[in-house]
C-alpha cells in the first residue's frame, strides 16, 4: 500500500547541500562559477569537503549526488538556487529494500486505539491521577514505528480532532504518506473531549522531514521555516513521512548518528556518562554546522543506545510552568524541548532545580506535576543487560533472512515477548523459549502489581486530599501532602510511560515504585492526622 | 439433546385459524356446516379467506391445514372448539432441518453467567452507576439466542431464584424446551441478593408461544390469556419455547414478517423512516386482524433490520415512574410495552416529553433515569453499513453449506470477530481477516475507551453529589446536577446495553460517549463550585 | 535441575528412630549393648518394634534400614549417638521415579509473582479491604507444589526482603534445594514495602524438613530444636525441600498418613465429620510417639481429602488478638496454630467464641477481621462431588503413563480447567471436554460476579464508615457497622482466599457471597441514616 504513495520531498530551503563544517563557512558561501558536471560529485566537493570527507572511502562512494539531490544544475549556475533533498524512505529503499519493507511492517500483533485508562489497560487510574491533563482525553498503548505520525496525529488529544483518517477506519492499518492516510477537517471542525495540544517540537520525535527546516533546539531563525513556536497544524501539514533512515544514517556515508537536538544538546552539556563505553567516554562526535544552526553526532561504532535515545526517553515538549515562580513557561522558552537524561530518582530534583519546570497542576490537590514521557533508555542504563553491554537492537531488531536467504536487520521493531527465540536465545541458548517467557512474565507480573499498588496509594492521597480541604484543614499540612503527591507521582508515573513493565530495569522499577507507596502512604497519613484532629474523632480503633 | 425434549404446544384460545381480515370478520364467525374434508383447506378457505390469500401460490402452498393444526374436524363440526396451532420449531424443522439445527446450536465460545459489572467486565462500575436498579443483582454478558428463554429466567433479577436447574450447572449448556431444562422451587423459596423483576412482556421478546393468547400491546382483554398485569410467574410456566421462526417467518405463506406489538406500533404511530428504503417508505404492510386484537406486518421483501427490530432495540417493558409528577406509572399502563424507535441523542427528550416515564432513581443522586436496553437497531441505522444496504443478517447470519453441499441461511446468530471470513470478506474481498479483525477491533478498543471515561465521570460526578448533600449544598445546585446525571446516564448507557461495542456505529458513539462526559464535569464543576463555597476553602492551587 | 543439587539432610537430634510407642518407652530408653548387625533390621527391631509393625509386610519390607538412616553403628554401639534419617525426596525418588519428577515438574501455565490484589486480578479491591494486613505488601496467584517454599521466602511480606533469587530472575523457575536457588541478604537489609510476616507454623506447611525437631502443636520443649516462638528466619535457613514424601506416606511401610499437627488435633478434638465415611467415621488412627511429642494419623486407605487438610485449610499460624480483651495473642500461645476445620458459615463464631482470636483490625474501620487462608478441604466438604466420593487426587492428580507406558499417579498437581480430559471425563464420559470446561467456566463465572459484588459492598463500607466518623456519627452506630464489617468480610474473604472461584461449591459460594452483600448493605443503611441525620439532609430524592 505504502508503495503507491510514496513521493518525493523535494526540501529548498536550508537544504543539507547549504551546510558546512565551521571553518569552511566563507568557501561554501561564495558563489561558485558555472562548470561542466561530470557525475557531479567533483563540482560539488569544491564547496562541500565535508560531504567528500564522509562520502569518499564509505559505502555510499558510488553514489552520485543527483541521487539523492535535485536542481544541482541551477544550484551549480547559480548557488543562491538552492537543490533539493529526497528525504523519502522509499529512495532508501531502493537497495536497502529489505530493511525499509521491515519498516513499514504492520505489526497485527499490537491493536490500534487500546485506551490505557481503563481498568483492564496499562494505566487503570489515569483518569483520576492525570486530572486534567491532555493525556486523559485519550492515551493509547503504543503501536509500530509505521504508524508513529498517524497515531499521533489522529489522536482526540493532538489537534482537536481536525485530522481523521480519509476513509475512516478502515485506513487504521494502512501505512504510508501522512496525507494520503488522514484528511484535515479544517480550523472549524469540532469535537466534544478533544484537545489541541500538540507543539511543533514533538513532531521532531515522529518525522525527519523538518531536518533541514528546524534550526538547533527549535530556536527562531530567519533561516528556519519552523521553529517551537510555529503553528502546529502548519507543521503537521508538511509532515508525510514517519522518522526515516537519516535519523540513525548518515545519508552521504553511512556512518551511525543521531540527529534530534535536545539528546546532542544533552550529552554535550553534561557529556552525559549514560552511554559511556568502558574507557567512560560517550562515542559520539558532535559535528556543528552552519554556525550551529543544526548540530549532527556521529558514532564511530552504531549504538543501538544513542539512536533510539532520540526519542525513547523522558522529555520536555509542551508548555508549562516554572515551580519557583508559578509563571507559565511558553514555547519560546528553550525549556520546553529538553531531554533531562538522568534516572527516576534524581528526575523531579532535575526539574525543580535545574530546569524550574513542571507541566501541570493535579485537578484536585494542585500539586505541581511532571508529565512522563517513554523512558526506556534511562530505565536501560545500568542494568543487567545493559552492564552486559546489550543495546536496544539486539533484542527488538532481530537479524532476519529474506526469501533469497540473505541475512538483514528487521527495522520492525518487535516485541521481544511475542518472539522470544529470536530476542532472547542468541545469548541465553541454555534456555527454552518457553522459560524465557515465563521469566519476562514473572517480572512484568511482579512489576505491575506494584505499579497498581503505587496507583492505589496516590488515588487514596488525592481523595484524602479532597476531605482534607474540604474540612478546613490548614494550608500547611496540605503543602506537605502535595509535596508528597509531588514526589510519589514521578516515581510512579516512570513505570506507566516506560513501556517493558518493569523488564528494562526490575530492580530500579521494584526500588521506585515501592517509594511511590511509602510517601503516598506517609501524605495520607498527615491528612488523616489533620482530618481527626478537625472531627474531633478519634483514630480508627 | 433438544431433539429428544420436542413436544408439540397445541394451543387453543384465540387460535391463528380464527384470526381475519376485517372485511371477512361477518363471515368468519359464522358456524359453516359439516361438510366432507378432502385435504382440508377447501373447508377452511370458506371461512379463512385471508389464509388463501397467503398461501395459494405461496412456498407453503402444498402443505395441508392439518400439518399444523389440530382438531380440525372437531372445529369444523362446530366452530365454537378451536382448533390447535402447533408453534414448536421441531414442526418447521422437519423440512427446514439446517435452519433449525443452527437455530439451537450452542456456540461454546460465548460463556455462561459471566457478570458484565465486574472490574475486567463490560460495564465495570455498573454496581454504583446503575444503584439500586435490578440489573445490579446479576447481569451478564449475553450469549445465543438457544438460551433465550432459559437465561433469563433463571438469571437472579427474575424470579427470585425460584427457577434453577433440573441437574445444576451440568444444564448450563442445555438446549430445548424450557421446562425439560428448568425447575420451579415455588413461590416459598428464598434467595438472597435477588430479585422478582420479570413481568409478562418481557417475555413476549422471549418466546412465540404466546402469540395466540396475548392481545395487541398486551392489553387486558377477556379473549386474551394474558396481559401485561399477569402473573409472571405463570406466563412463565407457560413459556417452553424460545421466539419461533414465525417471529420473522409467516407460517401460511411463509412471507417475511414481524409480529411484536410494540415495533408495529412505534413504525403505525410514526410511520418512522429508520427502516425507509430509497424511495422514502418503509416496506411493511401491517394488517390487523380480529378488529385489532392482534397486528403483524408483512413485508415485501425481507428486511433483516425489521426482523431483528422486534427485540434488539430499547423499549420500556417494566414498572417506572412519570417525570411530571414522580407517581407510579404500573403494568395496566400501556407505558410499560413501548419501543421509542430513536436515537441515543433524542432518547431522554422522548421519554421526558413524550412518554413522561422513567424507570428508576439513582440510589445516591436521586436522578430519574432511564433503565437502557440492547439498542442495536437504534444504533446501526444511519450508520456507514447501513447506509449501504447492509442488514442485520449480512454480518450476522451467513449462508453456510451443509454436509451434502446444499447452501443455508445459518440461524446460529454469529459474532462476527469469532467468524470474519463470513462476516466481512463477502463485501471487503481486499482485506485479509487479519486486517479486519483489527479494524474491528482498533473501532471496539477506541469506543471502549470512552465508555470508561464516560463511567469514570459518572462515577465522580455521583460521589461528588454525596458531598455536596453532606455538606449542606443547596437543592437548586443539587437539581442542576441531578439534571446533569440524568442528561450524561442515557448517553453512556446506550452503550454499555448495546452489544457492538460502537461498532455499529463508531461516529454515534464517540459523539455521544463524550457528550456524556462533558455533561457528568460540568456537573462535578458545578457541584464542587457550591462545595467550596461552603468549605471556605479556595480552589486547588 | 534439581536433580544436581540433591543433598541428604541428616537429622539428628530427636530423629525418627528414637520415636517410640508409648508402651514401648522404657525399652526405647534402654541402652542397647553393641552386636553385630547383619542388614540392620534384626538389631533395630529389638528396641523399635513399631517400626517392626509398619514395616513388616509391608511394601518397603525389603528395604534395610541404613537406606534411609546413617551411623546406625554408632548409635547401636551408644544409643545416645542419634542417627540420621534422610527426608529429601531424591531417596524415595530412586524407586519412586515419576511421582518424584513430576512433583518436581515445572507447570509454565501458571505464572509466578502474579499478584491479586490489581484490578484484573483475583482480588482487585485487597489493597483497600485487607488493609494494612501483611498480604496488601504482595499476595500471589499461587503455582505449582515445587515453588512452595521458594515462594513464600522470597515474597515481599515474609522476610523484608532479605531472600532473594541467587542469580536474579532467571531463577524464578528453578526449581530443587531451597538454597540453591535462594539467598539470604542478611539481617541489615533494607527493602521498601516489605513486612516480616513469615513465622516457624507457617513454614510446616511448606515442607518436612522439621518434621523431628518440631513438637506436637509447635509448643516449646528442650528435646525440639523448633517451636512457634522460634526465629523463623534461623528455621527457613535449615528448611531445604519443599513439602516431602513423607507427608502422606509413611516411610516404614507405605501407609498413608497425615503428620501436620493442627489437623490431627482438630480431627482428634472434634472427631471432625469432615471426613467421615458411610460409617460416620474418619478413617485416621491417631498414633503418639514420645508422650505425645508427636502424632502421626495413618488410613486405612488413601484419603485425598486428609492428606490434602494438611495444608489446604483455613488456618491461623500467625499473631493476633482476642476478642474478648483485645489483648496480643503471642507465638507461645497454641492458638496461633489452629485448624478451625469449620465452614464459613459458623467460623467467626468459631473464632470469636471458641478461638476468642483475630487477626487484625481493619486501617478504616477498626472492625477486627480474621484472615483467611485458602479452604478447599471445607469448602468441598458437602458438596455434589463430595458426596459422590470424589476426592481431590481424582480431579487434580491424574494417572499418567510414563515414557515405557506404566501408569503412575501425576505428583504434579494440575488444574483441572488445563486438563478437563484427565480431570473431569473419566467419570463424565458422556460430555466432551468442551462442554465440561464450559460448565466449570459458567459456575467460576458466576462466582466471579458475586465476589466482586460483596468487595464492591464491602468497599461502600469502609468508604461510608470514614465519611460516618468524620461527620462525628455516634460509637454505637460505628459499632454496629463495624460488626457487620467483621461478619461481611470474612464471607467474602473464603472465596477470594480459596482456590477455584467457586467450582467446589457453588451453592455455599452463591449463598455465603450473597449474605456478605447483604451484611455490607445493611452496612452502609444504617451508616448513611446517621450521616444523614448529622447533616441534617433529606434522603435521596
Amino acid at each position: 500500500m505504502w508503495k503507491k504513495s510514496i513521493a518525493t520531498l523535494a526540501v529548498v530551503a536550508g537544504a543539507l547541500m547549504a551546510i558546512s563544517l565551521p571553518a569552511m563557512s566563507t568557501a561554501a558561501k561564495a558563489k561558485p562559477a558555472a562548470r561542466q558536471i561530470n557525475d557531479g560529485r567533483e563540482d560539488c566537493y569544491a564547496c562541500h569537503e565535508e560531504v567528500k570527507a564522509l562520502k569518499e572511502g564509505s559505502k555510499h562512494a558510488k553514489l552520485a549526488c543527483d541521487v539523492c539531490h535535485s536542481k544541482l544544475k541551477e544550484h551549480l549556475a547559480n548557488s543562491e538556487t538552492k537543490p533539493g533533498t529526497i528525504i523519502d524512505q522509499a529512495l532508501c529503499g531502493k537497495c536497502h529494500k529489505d530493511q525499509m519493507e521491515s519498516l513499514f511492517k504492520v505489526n497485527y500483533e499490537s491493536p490500534a486505539r487500546k485506551e490505557k485508562g481503563v481498568p483492564t489497560g496499562r494505566s487503570p487510574m489515569m483518569d483520576k491521577l492525570l486530572a486534567p491533563y491532555g493525556f486523559t482525553i485519550e492515551h493509547n498503548e503504543p503501536r509500530g514505528h509505521a504508524f508513529m505520525v498517524t497515531d499521533q496525529f489522529v489522536v482526540d488529544r493532538f489537534a482537536g480532532g481536525r485530522f481523521q483518517y480519509k476513509n475512516g477506519w478502515t485506513d487504521v492499518d494502512k501505512v504510508g504518506n501522512t496525507w494520503d492516510i488522514l484528511k484535515d477537517n479544517g480550523p472549524d471542525f469540532k469535537m466534544s473531549e478533544t484537545a489541541k495540544a500538540g507543539n511543533p517540537t514533538c513532531i521532531q520525535c515522529k518525522t525527519s522531514d523538518h531536518i533541514l527546516k528546524w534550526k538547533f533546539m527549535g530556536d527562531k531563525d530567519p533561516k528556519a521555516q519552523w521553529d517551537r513556536t510555529s503553528d502546529v497544524i502548519a507543521v503537521a501539514k508538511e509532515t508525510n513521512h514517519i522518522v526515516g533512515c537519516i535519523h540513525c544514517h548518515d545519508p552521504h556515508g553511512t556512518q551511525p548518528r543521531v540527529v534530534r537536538d535536545a539528546l546532542i544538546q544533552a550529552i554535550d552539556d553534561k557529556g552525559s556518562k549514560m552511554f559511556a563505553g568502558k574507557d567512560g567516554k560517550t562515542d559520539l562526535k558532535v559535528i556543528s554546522f552552519r554556525d550551529g544552526f543544526r548540530k549532527i553526532g556521529v558514532m564511530q561504532k552504531a549504538d543501538g543506545r544513542l539512536m533510539c535515545a532520540q526519542c525513547h526517553v523522558e522529555y520536555a515538549c509542551g508548555k508549562g510552568f516554572e515551580f519557583s515562580t508559578g509563571n507559565p513557561v511558553g514555547y519560546d522558552d528553550q525549556r520546553t524541548n529538553h531531554f533531562p537524561l538522568t534516572g527516576p530518582k534524581e528526575l523531579l530534583e532535575h526539574y525543580k532545580k535545574t530546569q524550574n519546570f513542571y507541566d501541570f497542576k493535579h485537578a484536585v490537590t494542585g500539586a505541581r506535576l511532571v508529565k512522563l514521557q517513554h523512558p526506556e533508555t534511562e530505565t536501560f542504563a545500568g542494568s543487567v543487560h545493559d552492564k552486559a553491554g546489550v543495546t536496544c537492537k539486539d533484542c527488538h531488531m532481530p537479524v532476519l533472512k529474506n526469501k533469497a536467504g540473505k541475512s538483514f536487520t528487521s527495522h520492525m521493531v518487535i516485541k521481544p515477548k511475542d518472539h522470544v527465540k529470536e530476542a532472547c536465545l542468541r545469548c541465553h541458548p541454555k534456555f527454552t523459549a518457553e522459560q524465557k517467557l515465563y521469566q519476562i512474565t514473572a517480572i512484568q507480573n511482579y512489576s505491575k502489581g506494584k505499579m497498581r499498588k503505587a496507583e492505589y496509594w496516590l488515588g487514596q492521597l488525592i481523595d484524602t486530599y479532597a476531605t482534607a480541604k474540604r474540612m478546613g484543614v490548614s494550608e500547611d499540612v496540605l503543602a506537605k501532602a502535595r509535596e508528597k503527591h509531588e514526589e510519589a507521582h514521578v516515581l510512579w508515573e516512570w513505570w506507566t510511560a516506560e513501556n517493558s513493565d518493569g523488564f528494562h530495569n526490575p530492580e530500579l522499577a521494584r526500588d521506585t515504585l515501592t517509594h511511590s507507596v511509602a510517601l503516598s502512604k506517609e501524605g495520607v497519613a498527615l491528612l488523616n492526622k489533620a482530618i481527626d484532629a478537625k472531627a474531633g474523632a478519634p483514630a480508627a480503633k
